[in-house]
């Protein structure tokens, strides 16, 4: 599978890495992570260049890697600094090394053109910084899914109503069009449910005594972090489209991780202007949250499964995949974008080993 | 693995299938079976035209399935009746419905050309209702191998003798010749061991005070039935060929389903002319089944890992193997009539799923 | 993967092998192997010409075997000597024979032209039969790796003070170069670390209270055959190279056995002219031999996995690789060798079963 390669990833949750030398593999490549004792994250290409062994293996000396089987040590910059036995080390003795950004306990891995890679592009939010709103980090859910079909979940209000009755959705939404606009890099898809019943997350989480209105606004910015902006306000208030901050409003946040072509990580988490200072409803949040994402986890493998078996017939599409449409072809058009113009792409074909 | 498609096989027991959505993979195509409020049983791909989520993980909508990821609603026939978000249905949107039969407890499933399916082809036998018989299920034996292989095991009455000595066979006939012949679109293979010992099965069964004749015939019902007529009588009565049922004569049936190229079902039961009304013997006698029939399993399944290895050499075929030579060129006659004469298949090539 | 064929390869220790069927995978063969009335250890092509069923699931009748399918029987010699049903056996009924030699309790197989085998070049060391020497049978160790990568380990003496720094090697010897030399089909590669502190292993078997004179050779015998010579001798006693004997002398004896292209078996074995008669002391010093090769496994299993992955440039070899270097050569002329003058190689591709 071909993956946009200049673009910020999450690497991980900041309490993922540590002074331990840990294997990741993003975009189908292993990387060793672990954090300087100055604490900032070094990202390396996970395997020596002389017999191949992952540093991850090996162990630390000072910031240093020494590789486990002969002792070549690299520093953070995957310069190769010793070779035992001998007293010249050979330039060809290193590892790729990749830039890393840290922020809201999020580390951001940059998989690309080094020259390209701008920390002013990460995704940020201003409610990460605001008083009035609390984040709150969820769980790293493992799925057997290429990302472009979990992507296609995160940028679709219309499947919560099939998908998530329990909790995201209900039956009054079933009909309901979806609207599609993009701005820049965001796809935005979004509809409102007026005067209905209240989901069961707002059932639990609202206090609300009558029917709602309920706003699903999924913000998917290219190529995989998504933002789901729901909430609800009771009817009789008739909020306008741009006063949500009125209502019980959620941010669910999702940071796609591309493992390989058929495994991703979707770190959760969610930002909220509710409950503020209570950590027991953050974690029944959470546990809500959990609930509807392994029935996403199921439909995503399941469809994974069906992908990989030959079809007779072309899938069909249909109104409410404008969201997901859209999507294919913005990421389309990156992946065209770098084929043609990434001079920092090596020309030469794959060396694979053969005996 | 090329199927024969135009015939009939059975889709499972009709116990297997109720009010649930299950899948059942035949003929390597997955397929959702279930049975309407009023007892019919509905056979429909297992694969949602839209977002190719299996319809097994749907909810029945009365007798039509919804798709549990967008709710796309399909009838008894594979339409479309609803799409969620949108006014129409377009014409695309439909899933393949399959031709099902049911009796004697048996649902049979049509996977080829709709205008050649006729009931009247499908496999049946006098003593299924005759008084004088009694029949009884036995189990699904599933078996990582591929359909041919367990079919030549099943009309091969020379394997017995080595593979089940202690049930079905004994040394007596280890070195007595197989006949064998074809009726139309049956293939028997048979012998008669005269004057012997009486084999487990009938040791257990029979009452025999003396040695025995014995026969073994193999009925295979092309492509994917077989019966094994097997039986003994006191060697002092002397029957003749023909006067089978004056011994104490057993059918055992296997009705195999081709799941993919390398895993069958075999579905047994048996009918019998002794221990009428005898529940206690009929499940000695599928216990004794047992026995034999994981020896076949045992050595189908180590066939099954040698074929899929490289050979130098050719295998041979001997004398007894006669019936599955003939079966094998049955088999390759009438994939070679499909392939020339199915107007019903798909020219087009398949659409495999690439990111 | 392509093997050398004409070579003895260890089949198995010699306890491994008694009057069972058993199954043995070498050179991505299958053989059963199993020993006669009179003790001689026979080996034959583990699948009957006929169905293809292991014969190591058939059954003994004396010496021979019977297939468990259809009671086609075979000798020693692999010719088939029953056709059960018939009266000729075809000359196509056999399979192939192999030559075994056993020795020390070991059992060696020629897997190549049968012309070529010639006991006087199986491995042996005079050792063996030495009253100031005693042997001991270790483990057969499993190792998810091609056999090059587990020779390359056991010709190269750098690793031990990374791999093994409590067992086999120690900081001392990290920098010291390593000297190679070839005679005839023997690599041999070893280093000399003077006046330093005793290994852990010497530490617990040597009883030494000062500095040490230490000493890796690491013999490979082409193709599968290792010999580690290591021993210490108090640094005041200044021995001389060729007078190891005045040490504490270790033979690690490491037989390599290619089971496939991915999986090697290593059956390990010390020799040592210290703590003679002492068991205690013998299977302590397997403990620890256990340790360290533990530690060889776990990064050779590593190596093979990144091995298989697709790599974006060569690896690099350095000063340390140049016994590795020299093993590799030589195995690709052994092999070139074979390819052009072994007229006993089958010309015609292999068959491979398709449906």
């Amino acid at each position: 599978m071909e993956f946009i390669r200049n673009a910020w990833y999450v690497a991980g949750w900041s309490s993922e890495i540590d002074q331990e030398l840990r294997r990741f593999t993003i975009l189908d490549e292993n990387l060793v992570l672990y954090r300087k004792s100055d604490g900032a994250v070094i990202a390396l290409e996970d395997r020596c260049p002389h017999r191949l062994l992952p540093l991850s293996l090996g162990k630390r000396i000072g910031d240093n890697i020494q590789c486990g089987y002969h002792g070549l040590t690299f520093d953070c910059s995957g310069k190769c600094i010793r070779v035992p036995g001998q007293n010249n080390t050979p330039a060809s003795a290193y590892v790729e090394a990749f830039i890393t950004f840290e922020r809201h306990n999020i580390v951001w891995i940059w998989m690309g053109d080094k020259d390209k890679a701008d920390p002013a592009d990460i995704f940020d939010l201003a409610e990460f910084s605001d008083p009035d709103w609390e984040a709150h980090q969820g769980d790293a859910l493992h799925l057997k899914s290429n990302y472009l079909n979990v992507a296609e979940n995160l940028v679709d209000p219309a499947h919560v109503s099939f998908v998530h009755p329990t909790t995201l959705g209900n039956s009054a939404s079933e009909n309901v069009p979806v609207h599609v606009s993009t701005e820049g890099k965001v796809i935005v898809a979004w509809r409102w449910i007026r005067d209905s019943e209240p989901i069961g997350f707002f059932k639990k989480f609202g206090d609300f005594t009558g029917n709602v209105d309920r706003w699903h606004y999924y913000y998917l910015h290219l190529p995989c972090t998504a933002v789901i902006d729901f909430g609800s306000a009771p009817t009789e208030d008739a909020i306008a489209e741009d006063d949500r901050n009125k209502g019980v409003r959620i941010f669910a946040l999702h940071f796609m991780t591309p493992v390989t072509g058929g495994y991703t990580i979707d770190r959760w988490m969610h930002l909220r202007n509710t409950a503020l200072g209570d950590e027991e409803a953050a974690a029944n949040m959470d546990a809500m949250f959990r609930i509807a994402f392994d029935e996403d986890k199921a439909i995503l493998e399941a469809v994974q499964q069906e992908e990989e078996r030959p079809a007779k017939r072309r899938p069909i599409r249909i109104a409410i995949d404008k969201g997901p449409m859209v999507y294919r072809k913005r990421i389309n058009e990156m992946l065209q974008l770098e084929r043609t113009h990434d001079v920092a792409s090596d020309p030469s074909p794959a060396f694979v080993y053969h005996d």
